[in-house]
């Protein structure tokens, strides 16, 4: 019998495959739940101890035990060892090392599929609220961006082809509204999966008289959970986080796009702080929006890990099986992606510069006001159809003549219907485009600063 | 000009490529959503009279005219055209061909991006309602199987190798909590998405005098969305009715894969009515178990419309661009997989048939009580890891004898260990097991009645 | 019995579930596989009359009634069975129907499972052909546009900033050699599926003396498939084809991006025929580029694709299962959106018109020469590195100043370095600068030209 | 002007955000490739100096520095620093700091955009070769075991049900079959990306007069790259060997299920040794299959690195963007997933044991020459269908009274068909089944014998 398989010894006649052991280990990636691990020990040996079935003793040395263990691992002393395979058997190994027989015993009434499913369930918790932090800190830089922008007009575009004169204000808000449904779904995720399965033990409970709702209680989760063989099987979490990152960051996928479209040359609506960005080996004269193309590119790997995981727990029968250790790189991968892509874009969103100005130029082309014409005609009471047809006669000679529809004379455009009259030209400013556009959710200058104080009750900010 | 292009016509100079025409139209998977198209048209020419847009004889025929279009649709009378793109200008075009001018008036102050924002929420939640009523009804029947097989006992799996004895009842149950997380995803989806994207228009809002909050209410959301630009934007909905239908598929694939092992020839712990099943073209001794198999497939497809509309969504600029017409045909497919799924299920499930004798014969085999005797001796006194390594030793003499523990001698086990007596076999029961596990979530029958009745409770029933 | 079990009928004691029947039914969209069923029956009838098994009778009778069914087909006389769940079975019903006790013979030696394994194989076959011919297509109206563009300079991008000058035919080559790469991926994969199924029968062959060989030779296989298991469980040819087809429309969505911003008013750089292009509903300026939005959004169907029929695969067990069922649509919809999306772009491409002017303008700006000047230097005896950091310092006096490099004088690029001369303007040229990437795959005319009339070879063109 | 961001300097104003530049750091993952890169960067300064580009004796400095660098890394004294972004970066510094000016020189002509292509496609060269030689490894265990399995008789399965009886050697074969495909897959793509992007420089070209077809036949590329846009743009092989891999791990993924299966204690037909398997923390008897389970969830991991890579390159507009980073680790990943589980299987499969008593055991259960009963009626004159019907019938009978046909007398066959005489029992025997399969690709023991024979062929072996 050697060493490495003493965890689970008597039953076999060889050793372990050297490379098998290698390749079947997990403590490479799931030592990072390391507190999750002892907090949960700490727990489980508490619950014990108060049911009777472990000696307050055995509980303290316990206790002890691994609370000198967590020192020494962020201590850098602890040894980590493959043979051992996981994060759970190697601390369980040091503390029985560190205080003998009482370190056997922590083990009673429960498996380390329920304790697995404890730990990453402690750890995602931590995790999602991590996210929301970040989340939060990234709405609220957007806030203050749409409140300073609130009346600087630019092109609204449909089809990357110019459509209506909009706010910048407004634009960042719709931003903002896509972070708070991500918020929402981060922290739906966060209720589903705060309960705790430890006392699942392998699949079936135990036969050891646990308390499920006190070491429920000391982990702050909810509620124990209903049945031991879902406990231990589930892996709703980690789909369910994967798909919340993959909303989000196909939210800054999409953010990220605009950023690299508006800080190009063709476009350049927006500076991005030189701190933000790389330049080129060979091309002296570049400046790359570095972190907006990469955050774009993330998009895929969370996409990917969510697709993994669906793809691992597809057709997979109750209750544990080894394919699910494959959960926990594409989860851990996850939380860094979006965690890191949120702090990123977080300390980028405060720091960007507008350029009203090319902004603006923009709008002035692309017979932006085309809408607000019809529009008038329709007032005047052309149905709407008609009008529609119309002003795209008037586009069509602005298009030949290379001129906005505002450049054209009373005649030209009475020339087109004859309800038009003088008072025309207000409506085919920009400035009154986007104030006549005065109702809740539209992008009048008034309406974005209201939308900003929601946002801001919203946050919890003043 | 054509006919074809007059929605838009003025601005252009010749009419579109026939192919285009149908490769870039929708009417063909949109017409699905006439109803609530419909509905949408009502509520906003209700609006729009309230506010003074629209006349109350213009409102009146407008609103009979969309009654007697949808008479026409559901009586097979009515004839799409590709020519009209989609839903939305089929019947608008109808609408003026019946009422006149009346039915031009009726776009005023909104564009088909919010229309069809508007209508495709409209359109899933009520598919969500309908996925949930579903759900409920396979839900009540695992329920019911469940208190009839609270005490057949079965071997509990891990690694497919048999672990321990569990009920049936109890695995059961197992399905029913997954499938009460999707109940819970699917609500949320359905909260999140109830908002009214009417009255965003194209992308920035209109110039009319609009009021977003009464047509939200004549529609029956809970408020207007936000934001302009996001409301034409948005697919958010569609993807996390996605996720959450394929994490249900995922859980049912589970479901499909343990029906068909257990009604193998080799398991047989099943019987699936042949109403459920399919023979052979060659063979006539089969018997296949079709609809599990099918719906394990199935899964297949929903990850793939999942991921499809998330590569759909990458990087797109806002607010609305043609992509997103690619939304709805693998909406509509997961509509119809999920809730086609559930149905064959919600059918089946109360029909099928336990076989206890071979459940409790695969019981017996494989040292399912192994961990109890380890516990017996935990409680006479020997550390868990120790009590591990003796019953270890045991069960290699039962491999190499072909005997269960519980045919072995008092003497040969006490030859292990000599906390070994006398009462060691009351323990090695597969009902003294099961009924030992008796703790919150434990397979004990007991246990699993109790949880029958929060089941039941959660579900509104007596 | 029922009639509609027909084909599996002894064994069974109930009948099929009326929605279980339409719920497992595929007939709805494998009957587009009718001629590939017909070919398929002929070649076995044929081969089983050559061995003796079946009578030259039999095989007229057959013969002739499988091509008057497909004559009946073909004219939409042909009722289609759900209850006789697929094409196979529809088709030989009908046989049977025809000619009497021949058709009953016609199954004899083959199964089910070969027989759709042969369709489906047949069938891709011919979706192959058609792929490749519009790839031709497209490639061959590359070709002749980048023959007339070899010389139009336009800005190189990397990060959507101005890199280097590149000319458009050299940008239109580059699209030419993913489309080549596409066109050897369909290749292979036609190359690997064209083997014959046809006597692997349910799984093991079959009892009868049959000629593997003649019947695939007769079908234009270049061989029999080599294991009768693996025949009939194996799909990697439809994963292999989605993997294709993804790659292809990956290949799209890039060359549609890039159509989309070089059609809108910041760029400018083509225009898109209107025939391509459709308007709003409300926003009478409207010219969207609805071909290229639509086919980038279209990557999104065929990754969800591929990645549906991945997951249906995953875990299979051997040899047939009812999963497999669920390849089709999939594979189906994948097929008609490449062909579809090809056959767009190939029309569309020869009609794009090249704005040269702003192209010129647009790589004026943005220091695209910069690269050049450090070339200079180099050649003048400065370290590449060094001459990187000397032009990056002239860059920004240039962004300060608002002048690109050929806008400031001797002296002020002398004093970044003393080892710049008066020939310096040569290579801050547009036209200096493509003519002087004078090497195999460069992108000067010169080399355009060249590698034109590569392609052109490659193509068989003259 | 900082130290870390040396290699793009004077143009910008800042330096990077210290948390940016880890964030958008690869050289953690990059540094693998850094044999590729040294070999790249000789190819590159052998060509400049044949060229006259480079003095020979920078070129000896280069060589030797780069030399002596690769000793570095290897021996573990290499310094990496991730202000130095990248493998490319990194060494190129260090060889600087080795041999002063020549090291500046070494990226003449050249670009990190062509640098990193080229590494890539040398790396994956090789990744694919090691592929191919784990495949035909396994491949060889394969077809030993056939060999010896050649007429051990197993039940074959259709919809998990048995089917026909089948040999071992022939199901194991299937196998042989699958990874035929996967080795063809692997080949083609290696020929297509084994083309040399070096010149391609970052996008353009250069103006040095390189002579790509030297560097290219230096590095061993069968060309240079046609295109300079495309080369430094394209990632096709990337994916496509993500999608070979996907396809093969989705092989592996059903081989693992089938011996999950069949080491089961319901199935029993083959025991794994002890080296390949793990034990329970909890449950003493416990041995469980984790190197078939662990791999079959792995598949999860490739297909979703695949996705991964697709919505990467979704919409990227040429030439080379930052998003292009995040292809490395999904692909090295890839790599190492494969040829990790090529390996284990290929260490395991020779390591099986068949248990052949559980195999036929099987067999004989569940009808299995159900198929054979009524062949043999055809051969008597019997339409096939209609015979169909008779033994389905007989298959009732056998299932009510709980008898194999084979165990029914001669009278109460012949109530079913008068065509039933006594020579019926030959064919109901195990051994006369799959004899009697006996043509290319089927079942039969001799046909087993000679794809072994084509299989060794295929391989080269004798």
């Amino acid at each position: 019998m050697s060493q490495t398989n003493q965890q689970w010894g008597g039953r076999f006649t060889e050793s372990t495959d050297a490379f098998v052991q290698e390749f079947t280990a997990s403590v490479q990636f799931d030592q990072r739940m390391y507190r999750q691990d002892i907090a949960g020990s700490i727990a489980h040996a508490t619950m014990l101890a108060e049911v009777g079935v472990l000696s307050a003793a055995d509980r303290d040395a316990i206790v002890a035990g691994l609370e000198a263990i967590r020192g020494e691992i962020e201590r850098g002393e602890f040894t980590w060892s493959v043979a051992l395979e996981d994060v759970h058997m190697n601390i369980e190994a040091r503390l029985t090392e560190r205080i003998g027989l009482a370190g056997k015993r922590l083990h009673t009434g429960r498996s380390r599929n329920d304790q697995v499913a404890t730990d990453i369930r402690l750890y995602m918790r931590d995790a999602i609220d991590a996210v929301l932090a970040e989340l939060r800190r990234l709405q609220g830089g957007l806030v203050e961006l749409a409140e300073r922008e609130a009346a600087t007009i630019m092109p609204g575009f449909t089809h990357l082809q110019v459509a209506q004169p909009v706010t910048f204000g407004h634009h960042l808000l719709a931003w903002f509204e896509q972070l708070k449904r991500d918020s929402g779904r981060f922290s739906d995720c966060r209720a589903r999966l705060n309960v705790s399965p430890l006392g699942a033990a392998a699949l079936a409970g135990t036969t050891y008289p646990i308390d499920r709702h006190r070491s429920a209680e000391l982990l702050g989760f909810s509620a124990p959970s209903e049945n031991s063989l879902d406990s231990v099987s589930d892996r709703d979490f980690a789909i369910e986080f994967c798909a919340a990152g993959a909303l989000l960051m196909t939210h800054l996928s999409r953010f990220s796009e605009e950023l690299v479209l508006w800080s190009s040359a063709q476009f350049g609506f927006v500076d991005i702080p030189d701190r933000f960005c790389t330049g080129s080996s060979i091309m002296p004269q570049k400046k790359n929006p570095d972190v907006p193309e990469l955050v774009r590119g993330k998009v895929g790997r969370v996409n990917g890990h969510l697709i993994g995981l669906l793809t691992l727990m597809k057709g997979q029968p109750l209750a544990y099986n080894k394919d699910n250790q494959e959960d926990k790189e594409p989860l851990f991968d996850t939380v860094d992606t979006v965690l890191g892509s949120l702090r990123a874009f977080a300390d980028m969103v405060p720091a960007l510069r507008a350029r009203p100005e090319r902004m603006r130029a923009a709008a002035q082309q692309g017979f932006a006001t085309a809408t607000d014409l019809a529009d008038y005609l329709v007032r005047k009471g052309v149905p709407f159809r008609d009008a529609h047809e119309i002003v795209g006669k008037a586009v069509r000679l602005g298009v030949d003549t290379g001129r906005d529809l505002s450049a054209m004379s009373l005649e030209e455009l009475r020339g087109f219907s004859a309800a038009i009259e003088a008072d025309v030209f207000d409506c085919l400013t920009l400035e009154g485009s986007v104030a006549a556009r005065n109702h809740f959710g539209g992008t009048a200058p008034h309406q974005v600063l209201t939308a900003c104080a929601r946002a801001r009750a919203w946050l919890g900010l003043s």
